[in-house]
């Protein structure tokens, strides 16, 4: 076993866990911040300094009790996230001090693990982050969900809701590479520029100002082909009056029912998936984790010839976690939310 | 042209027509029973004595305004509907006297039409009544339904609600002949009897008196993979709850939700989609219609060789037509739904 000094001030592991089952959204109390020494890797494990942690929405349905595609978080164990980090002691024969590393490490500042689900990261030009966004589970579940599930063709119309969020700003600019004409639903008027002209989405609609039923009427005049679908409730209500014949809707999030108290919003225009021949379809990205290197590849050459870009919104310090991580669901987070901690995050 | 004789006492032609849009169930003011003398035809058109008048649950639906796959009824106008016949006057080169043929003749004793949309019926050993069910639309929406749009594998397991129904009890059985487990909710005991010890479905359950999601763990020890949905609902959110893995819900109707007065009941369960990566579906059967031959061939080959049955609801009487119809929003109706008229019926 090899083992490099902790960085300085780092001997203390910090950690967020779950204290209670949230009744909607996740408050102070459902959560504990303990410290203890940072662990001594036993057997074949390795210790891994998280860089960064990925904060998605689906992180509070791993909060509830209940079926689902993982187990719920159990009460008092560290919160599950996946995140970025460096081994810094290591007795796995797979890994050596020094790499860079990606898996579930948890909210907290180190990470023991036996390498089960862990996956090295060749660091190239490419900062850290981005493994957390574009080459990791957002850009997956972007490229996989519109691609193998939404199937866009060349000239349809192509509609993304939180569509400047982690997994909207990607899908939107696939669509684009595939020749879809692509219209953006988000919230509020900073959020629609960024879309149209930083990312080139044909139209945006903001949610929060405008009547969006009447917008997609404008924005959408061959009706709507494939429509990622983050969010749920009303808006995904208000798409499906607005397919076109054969339309696909992909079901990857539900973020405005994430923290509903009573049941969820069932969409009542479903029959629209009789009238207009369409589909709906969920995935879980995991289904996909053998073709990661090939969408990785070909989402890395879109971002070095400038026809993909990467938005990440940063917040530093793993204390911040609670309230930054209320920003998925207030809608505050500009593309990929990310808690970045230690000394080599940013 | 050529003419023979109406039925003796047939000169006038009854006719149901829509008076208003019903809010909930239609009731008696929603109707106009009129008549007329027996139209002539002209230019190249035919006149149709109709016998047998198809009664389907998708009636309720063309009775409403707004947009769906066929435009609503006028008020004022005949009530559509599908119904067998035999031409008694002709000018229309492709018909002739004598000629049994299906169309959309509408709620009357005699139809003028030019032909469009109209089906000559080789009429066989079959009785007439079987080209509205199992050789007519129900046959057709059962067979590409189930097969093409949720393709069931041998030894899966299909659920199908309304199962004792036009559409239900050929879905039920068509899967059987595919060799697939096939568990069927009804409504009442008397239908789950006739649906196992008749049709030869493996199970029933009755929605009626019975927990349908303890039944259906029960019945479906190894999840649903195909659910042939009818109803929506709470029987709908009810299903998503037990699929197995890339389930496939086919959106055939939603009869529990046609005369509601609210907004229709959304799946409220439908992220079980995402869980299950499962996906939801519509057709529209008119789209496979250049393939009702082959469907038909093959439904009539399976009538033959006893491995499928078609039951038919009668009830003879045009006069009776409000309250038939009524049959099938109350589950009273046991298969397909038929009114007779005219003496050749039944």
């Amino acid at each position: 076993m090899t083992s490099i000094p902790a960085p300085t001030g780092a001997f203390i592991n910090r950690q967020w866990r779950l204290a209670a089952r949230p009744q909607g959204l996740p408050v102070a109390t459902d959560w504990s911040f303990s410290s203890e020494p940072v662990p001594e890797p036993t057997g074949d494990e390795c210790l891994v300094r998280v860089l960064h942690i990925s904060l998605d929405p689906a992180m509070r349905g791993w909060m509830n009790d209940g079926r689902s595609y993982v187990p719920p978080v159990g009460i008092g164990e560290v919160m599950r996230a996946v995140g970025i980090g460096r081994v810094v002691a290591s007795a796995h024969p797979g890994f050596k001090v020094g790499d860079v590393v990606t898996g579930a490490f948890g909210v907290q500042d180190y990470a023991i693990t036996d390498g089960r689900g862990v996956t090295p990261v060749v660091a190239g030009s490419a900062p850290l982050t981005q493994y957390l966004s574009v080459l990791g589970m957002p850009g997956m579940t972007a490229y996989f969900g519109l691609l193998d599930v939404g199937r866009p063709v060349a000239g349809e119309t192509v509609v993304v809701s939180a569509a400047a969020g982690a997994v909207g700003q990607l899908v939107g600019q696939i669509a684009k590479i595939k020749g879809c004409r692509v219209v953006g639903i988000a919230g509020g008027l900073e959020k629609c520029r960024f879309i149209i002209d930083e990312l080139g989405f044909d139209a945006a609609i903001d949610y929060k100002s405008e009547d969006v039923r009447a917008a997609l009427r404008e924005h959408c005049p061959d009706r709507v082909n494939v429509y990622f679908d983050n969010v749920g409730g009303e808006i995904l209500d208000t798409v499906l009056t607005r397919l076109a014949r054969h339309a696909r809707i992909v079901i990857c999030g539900s973020i405005s029912q994430y923290n509903n108290q009573g049941p969820a919003r069932g969409p009542a225009n479903y029959m629209a998936l009789l009238v207009d021949r369409a589909r709906m379809e969920g995935f879980v990205v995991f289904d996909y984790a053998k073709r990661y290197a090939e969408a990785a590849q070909e989402l890395a050459g879109w971002l070095a010839d400038g026809r993909l870009k990467s938005v990440e919104d940063v917040v530093a310090g793993l204390e911040y976690f609670p309230e930054t991580l209320l920003k998925l669901y207030s809608g505050a987070n500009f593309g990929k939310l990310i808690l970045s901690l230690g000394d080599e995050a940013g």
